[in-house]
């Protein structure tokens, strides 16, 4: 998908909602493990309930690792099963992968070749080389961890260099060399609340993939203030506030309400782009 | 495996060498894609061919995630090889994980409790809650990056703060926060030469995992003359040149070769920490 092309579905959708499909076994509703796959169950379920109000999905490998090869087949059959009933849905593989050239090349593979996402997060402690082999896919996606949502970022993260340039920084500045902002995208936290203004001094015109609104504290309202541009730049996550909304019987439509209320607030500050 | 444990196997064996099985199905002898798990017969002919002369296997994720479910399905089984022939080995899941800590702890389950490796690679960005589930699981093994063997680490990992620390030095630092040297060990790569020096200021006593001999150009000499300590502290990695020595039906005789190769110069340096 092409950066016009995701901008042309935030718009008519009036949503840049993104659902985190990190499905664990032990919190979908119980009477769904009499399914032959309770993973893939939940999750066409959810995706059925929520596609209407997003653009984009994002199952996070971790979820899906843990539960051994049959946490992997549910994994391969979701990303199947949105490409095939929801060709306009943007599908980011939450992976933060990266290695030496030639192993990330082999990442790239998986991501790419074999699972057909168009997207995948990659860390970016190894530099260009690690990152470079995702970017040869024409039309496929980098997210680069930049700010993250959770305490740790501070460990790192806001490392200040000789001249004041944090590690963040650092890694925008950097990364834009090995790719335009039709292929590179930045993880930036939720919570990070006012250091969006400071991201978008680097990157003014890169889509920002925001984790962390709802069951991680980060408020909508401030991502937008800080964080919106012009073609909206902004792909806002949510998980657990969306797919564990409701454990019983009625979990999908749960679901969807819970989708319709973020889709709903976000068509108002779409609205003001004009 | 307590580090006492794997001290002693690498006394008893005389050798501190790593297999890295990157199996590539490009790269094994062609007479075996007419195997029904191609990659599982490579492996395991590997295996018997170097498990004397070496302390640890190291299979890389991304090789086996670029065959989709069979890969991983090969990975599971060549895990369980290892672990029933040969346990006193040390196996190493080569993944370079790391999340916010809910999503860690399902990486770590995947690791230690399905795969059940004994330890894994995990990368720093993240901070401490990306680091610590890992280290929750007694006698298992995170190993952080520090300092890799690939052109990359230029890009980030030597960038030093106001006080002039490198961030490879403030991640050995702050993550001896986190863990003893009985579950942390850092990656270092053999390309890094006398920098090996510098890692030991502030690992003293922690095994280093040592990638990027052979085909990335390291010398074993300058890794064991700047990083061995009195309890050896290092565990050579060497895939390529190993488990592709040669391609025809000989492959395991010169695997086998090739390690012991290895492991007679490491026995060389063994004999004089006495």
């Amino acid at each position: 998908m092409t950066k016009q092309e995701l901008f042309e579905n935030i718009k008519r959708k009036k949503s840049f909602l993104c659902v985190g499909l990190d499905t664990d076994i032990n919190k979908i509703p119980s009477f769904l493990l009499d399914e032959e796959d309770p993973i893939y169950a939940f999750n066409t379920a959810i995706i059925d309930a929520t596609a209407k109000y997003c653009v984009a999905y994002k199952p996070n490998t971790a979820f899906y690792e843990s539960q051994g090869v049959k946490g992997i087949v549910a994994l391969h059959k979701t990303i199947e099963y949105i490409r095939l009933r929801y060709p306009d849905q943007f599908i980011i593989l939450d992976a933060k992968r990266g290695d030496i050239g030639n192993t990330s090349e082999m990442y790239a593979m998986s991501a790419f070749e074999d699972l057909k996402a168009s997207a995948i997060t990659v860390a970016p402690y190894m530099g260009e080389d690690s990152v470079k082999p995702f970017i040869k896919y024409a039309n496929k996606w980098v997210i680069l961890l930049a700010l993250t949502s959770n305490k740790g970022s501070y460990d790192f993260q806001l490392t200040e260099d000789k001249n004041g340039e944090r590690l963040f920084e650092k890694v925008l500045k950097k990364s834009q060399k090995w790719a335009t902002d039709e292929q590179l995208m930045y993880v930036v936290g939720a919570t990070q609340g006012e250091m969006f203004a400071d991201i978008r001094k680097y990157a003014p015109t890169h889509f920002l993939l925001v984790p962390g609104v709802g069951a991680q504290g980060g408020s909508l309202a401030d991502v937008v203030k800080y964080g919106m541009n012009s073609q909206c730049g902004l792909l806002v996550n949510s998980s657990r506030a969306i797919i564990y909304a409701d454990s019983s019987v009625d979990f999908a439509f749960a679901a969807t309400a819970e989708a319709k209320k973020i889709q709903e607030e976000m068509a108002t500050y779409l609205a003001k782009l004009g």
